[in-house]
């Protein structure tokens, strides 16, 4: 293996301690011309999912890498450290289920070792930062040409832990049309709202463009237009769209629709769709 | 056109979302040996205002480079995105207004293109995040050396969407002194507030070391030194100054005169001074 | 002197203005290939002690390198602008305590000069943004190579200002145990609180995985087991143990002790260890 010229760096140990800067500095230290690209620092304390669903929404964008996560809450228990390869990157973190949907989107693993190797840690190491400690120090070494194999015992790809992928399904088809049954995955910074249902399968919810669309969750409905762009309504306006990571989301022209609409990750959602200039189907 | 070694980011994006990675790993993609220096990601949602005034204050501070901005409540709408070259730079962006301060910062546009070349974008591009699928890969393959009239058809460089520069006049001079009417143009995180005043015509308005000045707005009015730096004053005294983009700025040493006096973007301020010593002008 | 490959970053500067990518810009052209470490811009406004103890946790972890740090609520007044050579590093900033903990946590000074060759500053120096127009152009050209007497004029290292150190004692040992008397010295984003009492020292408090900790504080008091890992306790309890830096701390498992137990940087914690199944000492 020849390593890797990139290192990607994803945690919820926010911005305003060392933390981030002390994993760069052991990086580097390691590997001295590698390019450390920070996803996010941000996620939530201890939120694997939320971790797991933005670590999977970069990656098809990130070049090869060694990627390395760390939402810990269960640092320094019986917790495996694994490294897995998987569509020609490395993602190395716990193994509370973090890495799965990234290693899904890149094609499922191919090879997984459990980083049990301690030549590869930093020479002591508490139990609290294992991202200094153990994840990093690893990682580096990997980018800087070590092979997976030294990194620990194989393991099986299948014994990796996975968190349950979001829900979605397509049921009761009215006037040819299917109702969508979904769920919240994400709310973005602008208050975007993503949800469970591909973009793909968009169409055979009727969702098209001018195809007028009931969302209903909680006992509240409301309608939206689906368009493809932002400025296809009014400022101020809900829309329905395939966002750029190609799901079904949900809008609002220059606002913000999860708080507009008190939306937020892992609500139920249907989602029924009238064609443009059609009545809304009975059902 | 040799390249850059350089390419500088600006966005609404946040840091809690991939979204500023993702445009970090195309670029990377691209331009493997590239610096990306990000100005800041934390402009408020859609402040195209805020954008540009904070992209002209780092652009004189920064190398040749080309300089991707994006704060585009348009995206997906009619508005023209573009490359414009100025001072030794490529500024790219929507032409929504936002490059225009650091445009003219740089001496004015002498060349620009619409970004019409889709064989210089991603292969698929959603309408939502250009960020990703346009603007970025473009400013990559232009940092790499592509020419900039590849990048699309050339334009009037007057045809350039600009914002109107902040205002501001001497007038009604007093015993020698012009009063000066500015507004506020930014405010940093310190709740220092810069005036649209230039502070090379600061001595026009009889703003010099030791000056009492008076600030009025709203009907409100407040008197401060004219001084050199914070220290001049004693904590928590309000102090007027050259601040260090060289506009006239008004501080509380160690506090927060915006949040203090209630001053925000936009307002209009009167300043008036007194000659050290002197009497305050009557008028 | 060969210079250094990579420069270090820590301010209160934020992250929403362009502060920061200014000075980045700034050392890019002076130094072009150097990698520049970002620790935190996110020091609170004008906390000296604060950077202070981040930088000091952040250098062990870092590679030689000029480290740069700038809280500096006395700029523009007499206090001295210094670098300090300390452990194969050098430290830049302002005089006022700021970079004294990491220096002794280095090693001690070796060498220091007060920055007075003007040569090295930025042209034109307002006096409101040293980090821009002395330290960085300064420390970069440290970087690339200019020996460190040339940056100004030597001045005795034990004239640096130095912060008093976070304070701790053992004393009126009980039953072979002292009691520990220490303070908080920082809260890190996950609430967890660490103290002064050094991890080395923990044993002679009685500090032992399995004895039972009585923390009092302001007329508060709680008990908490010693462990070695947050796992170490069921999700929501409170526990003391020795963290990432092998200082004493506490925190809550999957929670926020500082929130939970209203403790913040300064207060007096005594720590009081009964042994694992013992009875607690009387005093």
């Amino acid at each position: 293996m020849a390593g890797f010229h990139c290192l990607t760096f994803l945690t919820d140990y926010g911005l305003q301690d060392a933390f981030v800067a002390i994993c760069h500095g052991v990086a580097s230290q390691i590997a001295p011309g590698i390019r450390i690209i920070d996803i996010t620092h941000m996620v939530p304390l201890g939120d694997i999912r939320r971790g797991a669903l933005v670590l999977a929404q970069a990656v098809p964008y990130l070049p090869s890498a060694v990627h390395v996560a760390v939402v810990d809450p269960g640092v320094g228990t019986a917790r495996r450290a694994v490294a897995v390869e998987a569509g020609g990157s490395v993602f190395v973190g716990p193994d509370n289920g973090l890495l799965s949907f990234a290693v899904a989107a890149a094609g499922g693993a191919t090879r997984a070792v459990s980083l049990t190797n301690k030549a590869l840690w930093r020479d002591t190491v508490p139990a609290t930062f294992h991202g200094r400690d153990i994840f990093m120090p690893v990682a580096a070494r990997l980018a800087a040409g070590t092979p997976l194999d030294e990194a620990g015992e194989q393991i099986a790809v299948s014994s990796i832990v996975t968190l349950p992928p979001p829900r979605w399904r397509l049921a009761g088809a009215v006037s040819g049309n299917a109702v969508a049954h979904a769920e919240v995955v994400t709310v973005d910074r602008f208050g975007n709202v993503q949800l469970s249902l591909p973009g793909a399968e968009a169409h055979r919810a009727g969702l098209t463009p001018g195809a007028a669309v009931t969302l209903a969750w909680d006992g509240r409905e409301t309608v939206a237009p689906f368009v493809t762009a932002f400025g296809d309504v009014p400022p101020g306006e809900l829309l329905c769209y395939r966002d750029s990571g190609d799901w079904v989301a949900i809008a609002v022209s220059g606002g913000d629709a999860a708080a507009q609409l008190g939306l937020g990750a892992g609500i139920q959602v249907t989602i029924t769709a009238a064609a443009p200039g059609g009545t809304r189907p009975r059902w």
